[in-house]
Order: structure tokens, then C-alpha cells, then sequence
């Protein structure tokens, strides 16, 4: 373990740190590091990667033990779990007294177990979800998540905020918390997107262009940020009082909408499924409830 | 056809209008015109849903029939098409010489026949989309759609503009357009309560109430609100670029979602369904592409 108040990392010098793998993502964020005046060193597998950031001042290291000895703060970005322990596993004990943030998409368990796999090797571990792309890092607009023990987010958060300025969240204790946000987040991107493009293509069959639906469609998707919002209580409570509309209200429109796609020769699974969804429950007693009474579909497997 | 610079609908006297269907939305319309000031007269199947407006002023006609000759424009909220047609069917020749506005949702078939439907009865016709809760009309949350002849919309916009005085919108001539654009923006709403309550059940599993849930969320959603405006252009253009994630990229992640899913016992049908969109953009030759490239999945019957 680090000592918080110790040097490298105490808030006078600013932490030394190690960024592995500089794909995309990993060369933002060794960037970012750069740019924040930390001592950063890199490693990739394919070495021509780093010459850019060695240009600008990273220092490269000739093999990952040597990347991992230059700093006690190593943060991993490759491009699947795989890949980490491709990188990881060879080092033997390398990795005592460091902390490891490991920044590469995975699932709550492969953080849960890679928390373990640290733990053994004597190692601070914090997983975390980087909800931004490459250009957003070290922008108001980054959001990074991070799970895992909550001093050891504490010692490193100042350094940690150099990625996400105004976004960097500790979700708990749970290793598996930022993996879990980071599906269901990216869950949200993906129902937004195939809506939005099934409504293109709908409407494409009467001539309307994708650019002059997307302000409306921009708009509608700020306002249902705010249904989220009071949807929430309603999953907590498990009471669905349904407000203005009730699901036989969205089953109905569903319908239209499947027919229109239909009658279009526009795919109709995306609002078949929709409606799917909602017959079970109604068939379950939910007719009268609103739409977050859903959420009792989702919970069963 | 209505006169544009005659009584009682010039800039000057507020133009008379007729509210047939004070449900939920009927009666919130019907509010809103009376508070701006506009003659208001009301009919309603069940007549005691007229009482608090009548009191408020609003005068109650004794039937459709009457209903329809107390002004020169007619706006129409009820239960579904139908609904309208058990309504107006039996009228004849009463509505000529009238606007009627249709705010009943339906689909674009159903509009363009109700736009033809008015014409052999010698009424002018538009129809719309409430795109708000009954709550937002009249407020600047409110935005209503309309289609028909833009020369109408114009007649009435004023008139109109009380409903949604930042949110009225033409659409186009073609009466379709509004309940196209009503569904493909209500799927959009759908598309993100199911992955808000998809990822609410997942983070149940792991003890995080929706509440905590629903801030992360609700700015996901916002920051994807942009993505739609950066897709539409690959749309229009049928070229997908992809940016900072491929097709590829994106289909590993929707598989751990459906991996977590699965292992977490909860439902695993929104993920799977994402997969097959994208496995099969990625069999068309669109694995190196952008998400935007789904729209041609979505283009097929
Ligand atoms: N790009 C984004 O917008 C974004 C957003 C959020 C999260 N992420 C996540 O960030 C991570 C990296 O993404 P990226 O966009 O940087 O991907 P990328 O540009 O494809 O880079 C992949 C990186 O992984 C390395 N790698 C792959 N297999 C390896 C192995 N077996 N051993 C060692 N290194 C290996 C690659 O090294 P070589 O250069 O030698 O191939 C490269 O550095 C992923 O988990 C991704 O999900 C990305
Ligand atoms: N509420 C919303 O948030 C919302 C939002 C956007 C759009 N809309 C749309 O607005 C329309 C009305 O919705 P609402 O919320 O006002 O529904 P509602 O509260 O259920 O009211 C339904 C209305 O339709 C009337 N009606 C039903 N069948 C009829 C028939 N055969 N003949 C005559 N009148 C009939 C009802 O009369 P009785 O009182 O006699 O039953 C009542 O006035 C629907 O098309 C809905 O999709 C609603």
C-alpha cells in the first residue's frame, strides 16, 4: 500500500504515474497526465505508440516491469481483460506497493476478481469506467467512475481529477460498481441511438431528412432525462402510480408505432419488443400503473 | 374555409375556439385557451367533465353538433381514431367551413385519411402531435407538431401558440408528418426508460437504489442527446465513419452487458436484442463502421 501524505504523491510535487497501453484511449489520458505537469510514464505493446508522448516529455519504459517500477499510481487502458492479464500476469510481484487503476472495459466480475488477483500480489486496486471518449478527456465533459476501497480513491483523487475535471465519481467499496454504471450507462447510449435511427429511417419514407428530425429528437431526449428523474422513486418504492399515462396508454401507441413500421417496410422488432415488454406487465396486473412498473420485467431472468 | 383577417379570429378579438374531449388533455387545452382569453366552448361524451371549466367560464354545448358551430375553429382530443370518427361521423355537413385540429395521437395513415375525410365534408384540416403531459401545456416544456396545408398553420398559429407558446411546430403539407414524427420521438422515450429500468435492475443486484442511479443516468442521457446530432449527418449521407468506437467495439460491450445480465439474474432480452442489430450490421459488412450504420437494419422490413 502507499503512504497518502508520503512524495511522489503528496499535493506539493504531483504524482508520478504509469499509463500501460496507448491505444486511443490511452494515449488521452497519458496526455492529460502530461499536460498536468505529472511525471508520466508509458508502455505499449506496439513501442511506435508512445514516440508522440516521449516527444512531449513521457518517459518510455522498455518493458512493463520497468513501466510498473517508475511510479506508485499505474494506470491500464488495453483493450479487454484479456489483454490486461496479458500484460499483468508475467509480473510476478512486480506490481507490491502499487496501486493499480485499471481503466479497460470489462464486467463486475472480472473487477471483483481482479481486485482479488491484486489483493494477492500485494497490490491497491480500483477499477474503473472511463464514460467519455478520447477528445473529452481532461474536459468538463469527461466522466470517470471508480470503484473499489474509499481511501485509496481519496489518496489518489486529486491526480485521478486530472482526467475528468468535473466528473470523477467514487461509487463504493464494490469493485464491480463501475463496471455495472458503465453497462447500464452504456445501455442508455444504445436505446437512445436505435430509436433515434429507427425514427430516421421511418421517416425517411416520407422524405424526411435524419438533420431536420434531429433537433426535435435532441429535445425529446432532454426531456426524458427529466422522466428518469421521477421514475426512480417509483423503482425504489415498487409503487408505479403512472401519472399521466398508463402502460395500456403506451401499449396503444406502441401498436401504432409497429404498424406505421410495418406499413412503412420499416424494421418493426425494435417496437415489437417494446411492446413485448409491456403485454407482460400488463398480463402481471400493471394496466392502470405507469411505466416504471416495468422494471419488474427486467428484474426476472 | 375559414377567412384569415375576418372576426372572430383576428389579431385583435382572440379567435373563438371549440374543445370536443376533455379527458386528461382535452381538459388541460381547453384550460389554457380560456385562460388566454379565447371564447371557449366545451363538449365532453361524460358532460360532468365540462363542470370546473364551464365554471372557469367556458361554455358547455349541449352536443357535437353545437359544439361545431360555435366557432370557426374545432380542435379534437380524444381516446384514439376511432374515438373521433364515433364523434364527428355522424355530423355531415356541419363541419364545413370549419378547422378542425386534430390532437388525437394515431398514426400517418390515419391522418392523411382523416385529412381527406375533411375535405369531402368542405373542413379545412391539420393534424398534431402533443409532444407534453397535460401538466406542460401552455407552458415553454410544451411542444405540439402540426402538419397540413402551411397556409392554415399560419391562419391559426397565434391561436395555436397558446397551447406551446416555444414548442409550435409545422412539420410540413403532408398530414402524416406529425404522427410520424409523434412515434419515432415517443420510441425515443421508450428507448431510454427501458435501459434506465434495465440498468436499474441490474444495479439492484448489487444493492444501488434507482435513486442513485437516476443523476448518472440523466446526464448520460443529455451528453447522449449530442450523439444524435452527430449521427444525423452519417444518416443523411450513408457513410459511418465510426469516430471514436466501431460496430466491433460496441458489440464487445453489448455482450458484457448481456454476460452481466445473465449472471446477475436479470433479464438479458434488451441486450440480446442490441447484439443482433449490431452482429448483423457487422454480416453487412459495417464492422469497422459507426453505431449510425444501424440505420440501414432499420430501413429493412
Ligand atoms: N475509445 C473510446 O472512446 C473509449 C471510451 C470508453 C472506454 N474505452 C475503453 O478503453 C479501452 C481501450 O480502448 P481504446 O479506444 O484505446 O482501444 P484501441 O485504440 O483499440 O487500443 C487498444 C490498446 O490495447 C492494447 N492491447 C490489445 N491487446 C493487448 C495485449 N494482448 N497485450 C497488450 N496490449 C494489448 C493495444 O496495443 P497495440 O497498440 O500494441 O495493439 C492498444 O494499446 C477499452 O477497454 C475500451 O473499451 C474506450
Ligand atoms: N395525457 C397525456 O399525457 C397525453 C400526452 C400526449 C398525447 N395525448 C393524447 O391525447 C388524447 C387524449 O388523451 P387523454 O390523456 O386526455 O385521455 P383520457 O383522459 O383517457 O380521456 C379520453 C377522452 O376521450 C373521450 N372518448 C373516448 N372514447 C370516446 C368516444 N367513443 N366518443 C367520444 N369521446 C370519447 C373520453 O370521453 P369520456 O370522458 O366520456 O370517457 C375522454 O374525454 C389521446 O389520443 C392521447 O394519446 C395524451
Amino acid at each position: 500500500m502507499s503512504v497518502p501524505s508520503a512524495p511522489p504523491h503528496s499535493s506539493t510535487a504531483p504524482t508520478a504515474v504509469t499509463v500501460l497501453g496507448l491505444g486511443r484511449m490511452g494515449s488521452a489520458l497519458a496526455a492529460a497526465f502530461l499536460a498536468a505537469g505529472h511525471p508520466t510514464t508509458v508502455w505499449n505493446r506496439s513501442p511506435g505508440k508512445a514516440d508522440e508522448l516521449v516527444a512531449r516529455g513521457a518517459r518510455r519504459a522498455g518493458s512493463v516491469a520497468e513501466a510498473v517500477a517508475a511510479a506508485p499510481l499505474v494506470v491500464v487502458c488495453v483493450a479487454d481483460d484479456p489483454a490486461v492479464h496479458q500484460l499483468l500476469d508475467p509480473l510476478g510481484d512486480a506490481l507490491a506497493g502499487r496501486t493499480l487503476v485499471n481503466l479497460t472495459t470489462g464486467t463486475s466480475a472480472q473487477a471483483r476478481a481482479n481486485a482479488a488477483w491484486a489483493k494477492e500480489r500485494g497490490a491497491a486496486f480500483l477499477d474503473g469506467a472511463i464514460m467519455a471518449v478520447p477528445e473529452d478527456i481532461a474536459t468538463d465533459d469527461a466522466v470517470l467512475l471508480y470503484s473499489g476501497p474509499r481511501a485509496l480513491f481519496d489518496e489518489f483523487e486529486e491526480t485521478l481529477r486530472v482526467l475528468s475535471p468535473a466528473g470523477t465519481t467514487h461509487l463504493g467499496e464494490d469493485a464491480g460498481l463501475a463496471a455495472l454504471h458503465d453497462l447500464s450507462l452504456l445501455a442508455l447510449m444504445w436505446g437512445v441511438l436505435n430509436s433515434f435511427l429507427h425514427g430516421a429511417a421511418l421517416l425517411g419514407t416520407a422524405g424526411v431528412r435524419a438533420e431536420t428530425f434531429a433537433p426535435l429528437a435532441s429535445r425529446m431526449v432532454k426531456v426524458v432525462a427529466g422522466y428518469v428523474t421521477a421514475a426512480a422513486p417509483e423503482v425504489d418504492a415498487g409503487s408505479y402510480p403512472g401519472g399521466d399515462a398508463t402502460l395500456t396508454v403506451h401499449l396503444e401507441a406502441m401498436r401504432h408505432l409497429a404498424e406505421e413500421s410495418e406499413a412503412l417496410g420499416v424494421n418493426a422488432e425494435l417496437p415489437r419488443f417494446f411492446q413485448l415488454l409491456a403485454d407482460r406487465a400488463i398480463a402481471d396486473g400493471h394496466a392502470g400503473s405507469g411505466y416504471s412498473a416495468l422494471v419488474e420485467q427486467f428484474r426476472k431472468p
